[in-house]
């Protein structure tokens, strides 16, 4: 089932039974090689997790490493849920957003659309985002995007993504201080609000949206928040992803704020996992609240509760919660009449 | 199974695995108010059933009343198998026709489409339909309706209907009494019988084919055979439902007759329940055999023996029968691999 957090169910009712592209922004931040912020990926690896994520999403193989991405502790990337879902319930299409990857992925045929953009540097000193140039790519990418498709699902794999989102929120005004989840069961807040303080000391008065940007955010969050505004509610959008998706649209706020504009989202929604909606350690209810436009919300009633496998159990208990789209992609794997059973047996496979 | 009323099986066997639109057709008839003339919904709350059909098929919520249309009896809409069928096995898109609605859905996003259709009144006295604006709504519609689909699924919720459509079909001299199928299980002959022959009463000898429509008839049966012969055989078409989906093809037969025109049927069918086919008090076959084109009808070979639940026994006895397009739907089900187990569960489900 697909439950709901803000709005009535129409929105999602409508898409049952309707196919999808599905689109994964990939993005690397320096600020995921400050040590033991995030556990998305290998150590001292990391960077790889977005290109790896996106092998695998695509092709059921990681091409650049020997194995998938996963925590430390061997929780495995949510990249298999998305997987799982596309085998199961296939998307009519897939497309890749090279946000700034220091390494592209190994695949042939599937479209990857490259903007120019480079890995961003760590908010801690100066994420040094060329933000104007980003924002306007994403808005051009929007106005021009056409598919076939009744709707978009957009899924991310940006590691330390949830530091940046809640360095960005924070500067951006937000009362969004404990309400930011994490790849980490125990959110290791002070190494995570140490970096976060850091980058707002940054921060001068008289900076304006897109210099604040340009210091604490990250690629993905910029991006996505230009190609929600480029599409303008032409298509029906659903943003796959927890607080990071919910942090892109306080930054379209925030942008429409300054700006004096205004923006009609009935076509836009925000989809996550079960796990991330009942986090006691973040509050994405509370950040969609803050915006001043209304958002379909929903999680997918999704959970690891009947898998044998140990490091499937990990979810169950806070690692990793979200990411490459998972709770969005369970949800359309949930209006297409796929059991739950068939999609934990289909991400048990990979890990035999 | 699907098993065959008239015709080969190949039409229904070329179906299956693909996807199809289920399109709803919507209606009041102040005939149902007649006391005891229907127990298709609540009593004093009868015309709501439509209404309340369409949210529960489109959300899988009633939101114009407490709780779903059921008869007196408690036997439930079989709005409930067309939602189990959805979320088993999805339409692609699901759009509702307004012919004439007291009230309104209250649904977002899907798609509602209007005629600018009237309620009808009662044949009792003189339903008042202006037929030939219904009729040619309806030829337009179906010359200009595009979908990708392979094929469109037609259900219709009219209370009263069955009334309705045996006023219409002895109205048009086809030798239909005691054909008629009805929500009851002991058909209430004499109220239903009284009101035919009040109806009838109000035909002159004069009266020409769009006359007697509008005397005797409901927008639902003239809209469909006006959709029939707008489509004009250019899209597979699936009339889901029983002896009224059977008088629309008489209507469309008195009416080529009239005009002296052909049509070709190749793509039309007919799919009813087993509750339908099966039924002593009724006769669909004999209905559909008085037509003068060639028509595939099939029902679904689908029951209640394996519930535990009493309500949905009683359509195993005899209750209710059909509408909200259950025969269709359930064919549409059966012919994507949906095991009746799983259909039986889901419903099930609803109850408790």
């Amino acid at each position: 089932m697909v439950k709901n957090i803000l709005g009535k169910n129409d929105y999602i009712e409508f898409l049952r039974g309707k196919k999808a592209t599905f689109m994964l922004a990939l993005s690397n931040t320096q600020t995921a090689n400050i040590k033991d912020i995030t556990q998305a990926g290998i150590p001292g690896k990391i960077y790889l997790t977005p290109t790896l994520d996106s092998e695998f999403v695509c092709t059921g193989e990681v091409r650049s490493l020997e194995d998938i991405a996963q925590t430390p502790k061997g929780v495995p990337t949510p990249a298999l849920i998305t997987r799982a879902v596309h085998l199961l319930n296939p998307f009519s299409n897939i497309e890749l957003l090279n946000l700034g990857l220091e390494l592209k992925p190994n695949i042939d045929y599937f479209k990857i659309h490259d903007f120019g953009i480079k890995p961003s540097k760590s908010i801690a000193t100066n994420a040094n985002i060329d933000s104007q140039f980003v924002f306007q790519a994403a808005v051009e990418f929007g106005q021009n995007y056409t598919t076939n498709d009744e709707y978009i699902i957009l899924g991310e794999s940006v590691p330390s993504g949830t530091t940046t989102a809640l360095a960005t929120a924070l500067a951006l005004g937000y009362d969004a201080q404990d309400k930011f989840s994490s790849s980490f069961k125990n959110n290791p807040k002070d190494i995570k609000q140490q970096t976060v303080n850091q980058a707002l000391a940054n921060i001068k008065d008289d900076d304006d949206i897109f210099e604040i940007l340009s210091k604490v955010s990250d690629n993905m969050l910029i991006f996505t928040a230009g190609f929600i505004l480029g599409l303008n509610n032409s298509k029906k959008l659903i943003l796959a992803g927890g607080t990071q998706m919910a942090c892109a649209l306080l930054v379209v706020n925030s942008i429409l704020k300054t700006m004096g504009g205004e923006i009609e989202t009935s076509n836009l929604s925000l989809i996550t996992t079960k796990w991330v909606y009942e986090d006691k350690n973040s509050d994405i209810k509370a950040l969609l609240e803050m915006l001043d436009f209304n958002i379909n919300a929903y999680y997918s009633d999704f959970d690891f509760t009947t898998t044998y496998h140990p490091a499937l159990k990990l979810y169950d208990e806070g690692e990793a919660k979200e990411g490459v789209g998972a709770g969005g992609c369970l949800a359309y794997a949930i209006i297409n009449g796929i059991k739950k059973e068939a999609i934990v047996n289909k991400i048990e496979s990979f890990l035999i």
